[in-house]
């Protein structure tokens, strides 16, 4: 908060960078006006008091239920269906991050891929063994891990797949949420795995673990032992609750910067060995395929990355004047350090104010203000993270990484993974966004 | 999460406290074993792979919806409803803490009080104006608002009567939702108010505002200049998502550590003057009534306060072993600085280990492990800010505030306002949690 904080005698609307990027500390100090700037934010001036009753301030207004819902004005901010007469494939559901502000990713809109569906598991009857090279194989339910001292933390869950649209060869005319819509960010509690396994007794030549779900592929991953010791969880609420039917109810594995479908949901099994498994989802479907066609054995960790969410592809822009430039940034190694923006597609750099305080492996909101006087802009944001990785642009990417060899016509196919390039979105004169490449 | 790391060599289940409570430090390292423990945590030995199926491993699961829900097992985790049937009177919905953990309150279950019903406001027609002792009255919509760089932070919203039960002479036999739920805590994203009063360009010689909603009682509260410069929003998102309906969709001030009411939800007002006015809500409904019959003309700060969730009313221990004894502490005035517990009814006390990153004005979760041993036993959190300020004794706040000069039946009845002493949950021999005085 303390970079909001009002500061007379702060410097004026002063531009940071080429094609209206405002310096970000204009929103420390009195300078930031809206009303008063050229090209006003669509404020008007009001008349004094009284003021007119709407329709809904003058009748008693509706019941309150005991679970609360949206306002049915906001019936379009769902999540978007990759299969939605659910047939017998993989349901893919994305958040509509154009529509969220924030950090938090509600639990209804919280991203899911499901393989087989979504077991409907009774919790009573659930159960988590720890067995293999231990000590003592151990059994736990939810009711047992909720006995524990439960840990709580803010992580980012993202499919190693998300963002695969831009393999594409040409710009998919998409938007965030279906670009970019496979990952998400929330509060999730739970115990800390390394508790359990030294409650079993590991035997310290073990390097690997694999756990395993209880849903009908009973999906599998090899998980370093390491891993099991830095940061996992066994987590049991997600924002304060039980975890969503979707992402795992009622108990999944949370390893925070590692690419989503390791964080297994409905985990029923953790079996330590001293081998990776060679399972089906990391031999076959979660490969990093490099260009020459090789393959990277295992590429756990979700890169550093950012999305610009407003204004971005469908939000049209209705006038020239004042707007602020916001979006998410987060990356599977560490903190988010800074965030640069640039509104003509990489020329020029501004810093963005980020949001705090700044989780590790977690959504950091950054923004920044921004002038359009009605000319083309090319907006990208581009994130640092404490470990002193930098998002590559998209010529970089590809030369490291390949882009899809056949054509691409849907954001909802896979071509590759791991896709971590800055996200570009083209303003023309007229204010409509599209996504480009530059 | 560093409190949490595992560290060789810690030391083993030390006592710090009568009654079983145990050195928090035993989280930091292999120490705590709860299956290894006397008194097991009900774990049992498992036995070598393979596992039985359990029948939602055996069939494809369900369909993945645009908005999902939670379990179906869960269906019990609800708010609790003053007037289930909405008559014309205040609703109530209480948050269901003992069913939460973490520190995020889903935005489903966020407690709301409405006094005239909750209006379905079109925000497309919704206006918020800002008028009186202004250079230039202006008048915002949600578009416009939404066009502003945001701030976002974590912030409990309290209701000054919640605990009011705890007014009662003798203690009421009521779950933690009853007579703590009128608090919650959620990510609020929004415009400062200082830019829009900035904009507006405020009379130096205003001392207060007048914040009036939309609702059908066009509900306003007075709220001091000072307060909307220090760290007021026009809250436009709520954990990510548009406000829900019963929280003041389209959009709510936000007064961190203010009583809630002052909170205005609906806002379609914000009239500068240069004194309160004096409302019903500030002169009739929300008074602090002392011993005596004098009446603090304002008392707007929610002081520090903490409660146990787990275990609290009614949720009984099966079995000797160990627990986790854990909760919610926050202060109006700032951070939680430190959270005591006792087993004990208060001879004793051991320091809770805090989950961070501990923010501003917002719920901070505290837990201490506790090794039950079948005796009775009084568990009691007391919090502590960052401005020295400690939560009272149940004698203490008495003395100061007096009690309920009336018999109170209910934990739905609020006598008086701002009540905020320690919590006492009595243990007996069999396990069963009970509201006590201590």
């Amino acid at each position: 908060m303390s970079k909001w904080r009002r500061r007379r005698g702060a410097p004026a609307l002063d531009d940071v960078a080429g094609n209206g990027l405002i310096n970000r500390r204009a929103l420390l100090g009195k300078g930031f006006v809206m009303a008063g700037a050229a090209g006003t934010a669509g404020l008007t001036s009001a008349a004094a008091a009284p003021l007119a009753d709407a329709p809904w301030s003058l009748e008693v207004g509706g019941q309150t239920p005991a679970v609360q819902t949206p306002s049915s004005f906001e019936k379009g901010v769902v999540r978007a269906l990759s299969n939605p007469n659910g047939e017998f494939r993989t349901s893919h559901a994305r958040t509509p991050h154009q529509m969220l502000s924030g950090t938090v990713t509600p639990n209804p809109l919280h991203f899911t891929i499901n393989h087989c569906g979504i077991p409907n598991i009774d919790p009573a009857q659930h159960k988590l063994v720890i067995h293999g090279m231990v000590r003592q194989p151990l059994e736990f339910t939810l009711e047992t891990l909720s006995r524990y001292p439960l840990v709580t933390r803010m992580a980012f869950v993202e499919c190693a797949g998300n963002s695969a649209g831009m393999f594409a060869k040409e710009p998919l005319q998409a938007s965030v949420q279906l670009l970019h819509g496979l990952v998400s960010n929330a509060e999730w509690t739970g115990v800390p795995l390394s508790v359990l396994l030294d409650e079993a007794g590991i035997d310290p030549t073990a390097k690997w673990l694999v756990a395993e779900g209880a849903d009908a592929g009973l999906l599998d991953r090899s998980v370093p032992v390491k891993k099991a010791y830095d940061d996992a969880l066994v987590a049991i609420y997600q924002n304060g609750e039980r975890l969503m039917p979707g992402n795992g109810y009622p108990m999944r594995l949370l390893l925070p910067g590692f690419q989503g479908n390791m964080n297994v949901k409905f985990l029923r099994r953790i079996k330590v060995i001293n081998q990776p498994a060679y399972s089906y989802f990391e031999s076959k479907n979660y490969s990093q395929i490099l260009p020459g066609g090789k393959t990277w054995r295992f590429h756990f960790v979700m890169e550093v990355k950012s999305f610009i969410t407003h204004p971005s592809f469908g939000m049209g822009l209705k006038e020239p004047g004042l707007y602020a430039i916001s979006g998410v940034a987060y990356s599977g190694t560490g903190r988010i350090s800074k965030v640069m923006v640039s509104a003509d597609g990489g020329k020029s750099w501004g810093e963005a104010a980020l949001q705090g305080p700044i989780h590790q492996k977690a959504f950091t909101r950054f923004v920044i203000p921004w002038r359009w006087e009605g000319q083309p802009a090319i907006l990208q944001s581009r994130a640092y993270d404490d470990g002193g990785n930098v998002q590559p642009l998209r010529t970089e990417f590809v030369a490291m990484r390949g882009e899809a060899s056949k054509p691409v016509t849907t954001p909802l196919a896979f071509p590759n993974q791991h896709y971590n390039s800055i996200t570009s979105w083209g303003v023309d004169s007229k204010g409509e966004v599209k996504h480009v490449y530059s």
